[in-house]
């Protein structure tokens, strides 16, 4: 069942893309939250530029975590750890990003990702989703694995006319530029957004002079 | 003896199975809980796929912990340790992730693991079973070592047909697919679920919007 | 669209200049600031001189956060991440220093930076601005990427006799020194400087003798 | 003198056996214990393998703490450095593991280790002992070295069949399969066990629900 | 202008001396101070023995605080940063260390540094200056760069037969053994030492015995 | 004058003696103290056997401290410095152990070390002096030095027979075994001992049973 749709819409379980020369297949990311201290933990013979792209999409969602219906301190006592199972595979990249940050969304929000959506896309910490190589591969892979859409950066749209004809009927592919678009089509419903209000510091009171009173709100959206 | 199963139900040793080009063995897990401070420590000459299966191991154990009966605060006044003898001998790869995963289990809740039982699979955060490598040689190894019952992915299930006959008869052969199917086999009892509710931060209280209130309790179950 | 200008003034979002031996090409710098404790956060595929230059860049901005309005405590309630897009690129050098501290610059004060003005140049602890390599094909990738204003260092002045006219013609070329030349360039609008008193501590107060009184208050500026 | 048995019973001073291509030699192991914050050093020119059998063996002695009448906080207010003497030669492999165990034991203690008394065995989390290599030339070593009990892992008792009589004459030779067998062996006296009630965690009142009362207490033994 | 003497004397700036097989050259050294927490952060490409020289030169400083008027808790409220720029250029060697230690206590003390003095030699931890090598070199860098006084090691005096008359003319050149004859030369003015008395812990009260009185009072002077 | 012995008895300054294939030479051994943390730092261009013999050292000291005069809380509220000057080269092996615990000594007790006397010895934790290589040119480098006496270890004595008389009658030779040999040459006086009483803690009320009541307090003596 490996390399397959997942059976059910699962907290934390996001569908990648991966692409090598023996052709494309579904890379499942895993994320778990935990009770803890603010801890990322990141395995799965990972290589350096997946790594990254998992500490881009991490800092991309706490930069979010109001849009998405989180308070800050949560970050501070839970821990959290993506995992890309098959182990005995190393895998790197950075296109996987935007998989990376949708599994982190779900883990913190609780909220199913769709199992039949997959996601490739190289995310930055804006939330800009960024072209990608090895698309027809990873279409191919996403048809096999039963997948229904699929996600891919809108500026790797134009190469959809090398893509054959019964791919694209299949699949329902969807170009994306940025990450609320992917949070959109993948999670099963979208998280809602919060205001929060940082706890003031008394040293703070120390400041004084042109400081725009409303910077001593955190707002993230 | 070592290389035989052991003598009798112990907490926190689990048996895997380990396979090279010379042929298969059992490798004994042996996990061990201290007072401490929530460090894990890894030893045995391990290399960087199976140290990583042990993170996902404790991982899974811990995004589980009120389930197999364990109040999370526990994670932060004990030390873990996880060691497979046999120090002279390098060993990798992701199978014995649910030897790992149980090991744990046991050393957390005291529960003894069967003597008689080995487990060879590779685990995901989320408690999956995935296929492993050389099932026929870790089926001799564990024939050969006094094993009753195998523990192996559902996904190896089809390979059992290259399996000698004699083999299949010796042994008590099952496919797993999820980790609670491990332990209802491993332990010698299940564990029981017990109910937590995190203590509240006032810090929390200055959040304020839609977030649900469940939210604000941990349920991992 | 990426390795072209952005499409709208943004906080946090800085353009570089890079150079191989194929061309030149815009390198987007981005910030990003979160709640935190003071972790700084670097990623994009950076080998070490790169990771020091924002290393050097964050340095600088915190020595005169009373200037660009931020209260020292900041620093240590927040976290930063610096991260260069396309991931799969290694990327080197000190000559996008400038750049960067205009990131952090702007992250903290929430002022965005000009999407048509472009960077290049090592930074010093002190804010002068070094001399670069590269110089015609950065101005070239400038001209391609729609920037409309390249700040470059005063010491490369010299170099644009060697520059085409067409784009001279096309483009602002700015010779900066120091980096409030930068940013008054490239912000949409400067900082306001704040006064801040540094909270006294009771140990201090057993520090006797000549130690001139006005030493135990902070000022960076 | 060195090379040679001890001059008198010390503590935390442990006689393990060394083996290489030019045949066995005493190796003299020291622990040592000072006020601390529970920090383990471990030196003299060791490779991983031996490293990992410290740890191991330190794990096993503070799961066991109030079997020899150690308090846990003990560990929280005291550094232990293992070295092996002669940094100037590289040191690998695990049948030092015994050893370290017993001068571990003998430091946390203050009971003496017996001058006479060398030791060769792996050791497991659990204190089992397992077999090493290189049983000749160990024990010859020994003979050479004064030495006058030889406790050796019982799964190598098999290989005694090939050591010449005059050793085995000269020598008392113990196969052992415990730890506690080798402690009632190299220690002049066995350290008395206590009983220890791990303080109680408000937060942990928090928790309600099927755990067994006794869980609340740490009992090693 | 880099590679020429400083346009002001400037606080944290020193000016040291570089040679390699192609010349020398001046090499300018940053410090900066920040509010903070003790950190020190070096950058500009250094390797390993340059590294050790600013750690040699940065404890020289910290065990003479009072000598040069710093109560010893400013070093845990502060961090210090400090860089040698021209980032792509690897700079090694012990010889910059009494520049080092001069913009290290220059960046404490607020007392600019003299921007028409080079100076080159090893620092030991008691402030000693060591020799070095390609005074020549050095020398031609120094006159070129339009520097005035430069300040070599003692040891080194015996070198100067070797250099051409026209250098030592044009040049003040200054042999110095100890880091106060560095620091009398190289900073505008000179520090005031101050007095401090480490406040009493409670729990020293506890020791009691011969221990001198004095010696509770932490005295660098 | 590097290369020579000290011109005065000063704190923390050894006097060591390095050996390689071009003949022998002097090592100073510089410690240094400072108000800090317990953080040890050690430089010189220190490979890994040179380091941890001044752990092996320190741990001694620390070990020793109450016979040295220096209360434990001492370590924790001082940062110590260890450096071997000639930072250019790379200083390997365990023979300057001796000297760098006598360093230790010196600089935590502030009693100087005498000018004259040399030392080369391999420290064990408990204070024992094992022997060391190229005892010959070790005493040349210490003869040309203007040494008067030079501490060896006592295993090398049997060595001597090989030196020449010249060498002999010029330098007091003396054999040691022990630490306390060493400082008692070494020091210009002994430290005096000190007695010193942990606090006791209240989770140690906790523990009950059999533990000998006088091992609640720590004596190292
Ligand atoms: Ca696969
Ligand atoms: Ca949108
Ligand atoms: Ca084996
Ligand atoms: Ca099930
Ligand atoms: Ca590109
Ligand atoms: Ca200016
Ligand atoms: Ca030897
Ligand atoms: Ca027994
Ligand atoms: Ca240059
Ligand atoms: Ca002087
Ligand atoms: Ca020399
Ligand atoms: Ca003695």
């Amino acid at each position: 069942r490996y390399g397959q749709a997942e059976m059910e819409d699962q907290v934390g379980v996001a569908t990648g893309l991966a692409w090598t020369e023996v052709g494309g297949e579904l890379l499942t990311i895993e994320g778990l939250m935990m009770p803890g201290k603010g801890k990322m933990t990141v395995t799965g013979n990972l290589r350096d530029v997946m790594k990254e792209s998992i500490s881009a999409a991490a800092s991309y969602v706490r930069s979010r975590a109001l849009d998405v219906g989180v308070a800050p301190p949560m970050f501070d006592r839970r821990d959290i750890h993506v995992h890309v199972p098959e182990g005995a595979t190393p895998k790197d990249g950075p296109s996987a990003g935007i998989a990376m940050a949708t599994a982190v969304v779900s883990v913190l929000t609780g909220i199913p990702i769709r199992r039949d959506v997959a996601m490739t896309g190289e995310i930055t910490l804006r939330g800009r989703v960024l072209p990608i190589g090895g698309l027809k591969e990873k279409l191919l892979a996403a048809l096999r694995g039963g997948i229904a859409t699929v996600l891919i950066p809108e500026e790797n749209a134009k190469d959809l006319v090398d893509i054959p004809d019964n791919v694209k009927n299949a699949l329902e592919i969807v170009p994306v530029s940025r990450m609320d678009e992917v949070l959109q089509r993948a999670l099963v419903r979208m998280p809602e957004p919060i205001e929060w209000t940082e706890p003031e510091y008394p040293a703070e009171t120390a400041g004084k002079g042109s400081a725009d009173d409303d910077e001593a709100t955190f707002r993230a959206h």
